[in-house]
């Protein structure tokens, strides 16, 4: 696409010669002759004056690089269109992949992409425009909302009880949902296991059987959650969190990397540590923690002292 | 099913009209007309007030519900046989998909259930009955036995030493073992690893080679256990636990969630922390991890006061 | 194979009958006749006297066991070659697998091995000899160098940024590398995701969109890396490892198992705890953390007696 197309198409004004050849989108430092970049954050400017891309996004008020220059009042946006037109094209193709195994019951929406290797079992529903990437498995009874994306490894049936009953319940996943990579989502005895709307879960998260998980979740990867807990709306979870069962976790809570949970969050909480509690008052104490070996040699000077102190003639 | 007959079938009293068609089971929130639910538990008995149910399987001393009700004294064990009678069938056919590759050297069960997408290697054995999910790689020489239910992704082989010799090792899945989904099991250089009957593994779970687990051992999602270590009979792991290499957890030990067992540990003990330590005394140290700056300023108002009674005149 | 001629192939001086036939390797405790095993760790000389099988590869000063002796200055060495000449082949079979699914625009290498159900997506590449397993998905525009070993679930795009880009960028992952069972590796909004020659990555990992891994990194299990992170060569991660994002890690710098990096570290770095901190300094301070109780009683004792003393006339 010759440059000049491409500022029209993005509504960005043109500095320098349209009639380059743009093949490509890049990062600033890795961006070629050819290549269309960004630059967004002025920490970056420095790397304007060496990029060998052919033309740059930015501001009205950022420097002229050594290329044709685009310039709009939201150069990241621009970007991100730019992809758009450029860029592979990252949506698998719709329709399902003649290696993926449908249950002959399963009701699959308007649409959607199935990946070779995909099993979905009995009863299972997907909603419309959702992509499956390959090798997932989505148990029997699942419901898959529209417009997801589930990259993982397996919706499952699971006993939440040690008399092994049968399992009658199920696991819904709402609308435009994002699910990582072997990420695992447990069926629960009775009732269900839901994932609300908007929820974004990354790679290698465990949610047990029971669990409610609120609309606009983040969770990074290798988060796990206990069975039958309740997570409300706009919750964050950083990596590797672990959060207890049976408990309730307030709109908007944030829990640090590596938290461990163990009671109930109120709204708006953000905690740390394990046991998981106030941030800042665990970032308080963690500063402490390491000076414990001159405490303790502090404490046993006071004793010292106050012995030699108390050993005095009054 | 009328509702006569499954009073019948589940040895309940029937209290109410026994011509009601029985559909579906459901817990007591979500029940619906046509559908038996049950109370077991004292502290849902203000739910049985509004239940929709058509039917309540219950103890012979709970109040009367809104609808027939199904007298036991064991009720949760009634429900459970509802579950068999009308929940679906949970069980996936027996049989191996067609588009399972099995190859020509391994052995399998009687009336086992292998899913869509399964690969199992040469020479691996998969006992009778057993039930492999979608999607599941059992590798070369892995023997499962009778009755377990394989959720995950992979045995493998992977060298356990530098020198990356060949393996010539095993994998053995002894009966009624339940794995969860995307759990890996290693398999060793010279040896074996070995998971013995009765145990139940979570999801995400991590067994590294030459690993021993004993019998009726429970792990939650996302424990590690690092190579060579034996696990005894009976011991349980909370969730996102791990465990060192070359270690014996004594039968029957507990190791809270997030534990980070860096020890052997006695049979019975029952530990959290990391490093991990006696339970009771990790939350005894716990809660005064969180008073660590007021422990500190005492520490400093102390000091003060030990300068000042120590410059007072003898 | 007669145990003179394996005598002779693995350079041992043979003592005892070498017209034994071999038929396998195994280990110590567990060889039987027709088995070759070996010792070399003095530790276990005891378990020499009662192994059955029919040759022990040894060192010249090792005692005589009850069969024939091998004699070598490297008996492990020499049992790895007879690994080679007599274990079942771990190598699976050079091809491509009829039931795998390869984009017509992926590049596959020379000697590859392609397991079942394997998906690669368009515009991939696969180095020569390198061995994915079954049921792995390599997504597009992948590049996987020559002698890899891939055991795991999934390489594939995300987004690393709220603008929800599409993606551009790419997963690279260099010669001679191996990634576990169920790792995932993500690809970023721009940039590469790089994982460089010699490294070993074990099981259910995470590396995040834009991490670079240096070269003869070794990755315990469960080891999660957020996005954008460097670590530098000869890295090395225990178990559960947590590292931030945007962070770098200098060469050879160690954080111990469960760790939770949430710092840069400097070249040579060794790191425990979380927040990580000095090893030897977080071993002092977690020794003493299980004293916290007792630490706190002597601050109320000495506030107590400095009390006294204060009360006392000067």
């Amino acid at each position: 696409m010759k440059l000049r197309e491409l500022a029209e198409r993005l509504d960005c004004r043109l500095e320098g010669d349209g009639e380059v050849e743009i093949r490509r989108v890049a990062g600033i430092d890795a961006a070629c002759p050819g290549d269309v970049t960004f630059l967004a954050n002025p920490k970056y400017t420095s790397a304007l004056a060496s990029t060998r891309a052919s033309a740059v996004i930015a501001r009205g008020d950022a420097p002229a690089g050594p290329c044709a220059m685009l310039r709009t009042d939201e150069p990241y946006l621009a970007f991100a269109r730019a992809v758009g037109l450029l860029g592979p094209n990252s949506r698998p193709p719709v329709g399902v992949h003649p290696l993926a195994a449908i249950a002959a019951s399963a009701t699959i929406g308007r649409d959607v992409s199935v990946g070779a290797f995909v099993a979905i079992g009995d009863g299972a529903r997907i909603g419309d425009r959702t992509i499956i990437f390959p090798n997932v498995t989505i148990g029997p009874g699942a419901n898959v909302g529209d417009d997801c994306v589930i990259h993982y490894g397996f919706v499952r049936r699971k006993d939440g009880t040690h008399e092994k009953i049968p399992q009658v319940a199920t696991v819904v996943i709402e609308d435009d949902v994002e699910l990582g990579a072997n990420s695992t989502v447990d069926r629960p005895a009775v009732g269900e296991t839901r994932i609300k709307a908007g929820t974004k879960i990354d790679n290698l998260v465990q949610i047990a059987h029971g669990v409610t998980v609120g609309r606009n979740v983040l969770m990074a990867a290798q988060v796990g959650v206990a069975g039958s807990t309740e997570i409300e709306d706009d919750v964050m979870f950083g990596g590797q969190v672990g959060v207890g069962g049976h408990l309730t976790i307030g709109k908007g809570a944030v829990a640090v990397g590596q938290s461990g949970v163990t009671n109930s969050l109120e709204p708006g909480a953000m905690v740390a540590g394990y046991p998981a509690i106030d941030g800042k008052e665990w970032r308080k104490a963690s500063v402490i923690f390491r000076r414990l070996p001159e405490l303790k040699k502090r404490i046993e000077e006071l004793e010292a002292r106050v012995a030699e102190l108390t050993s005095r003639k009054p």
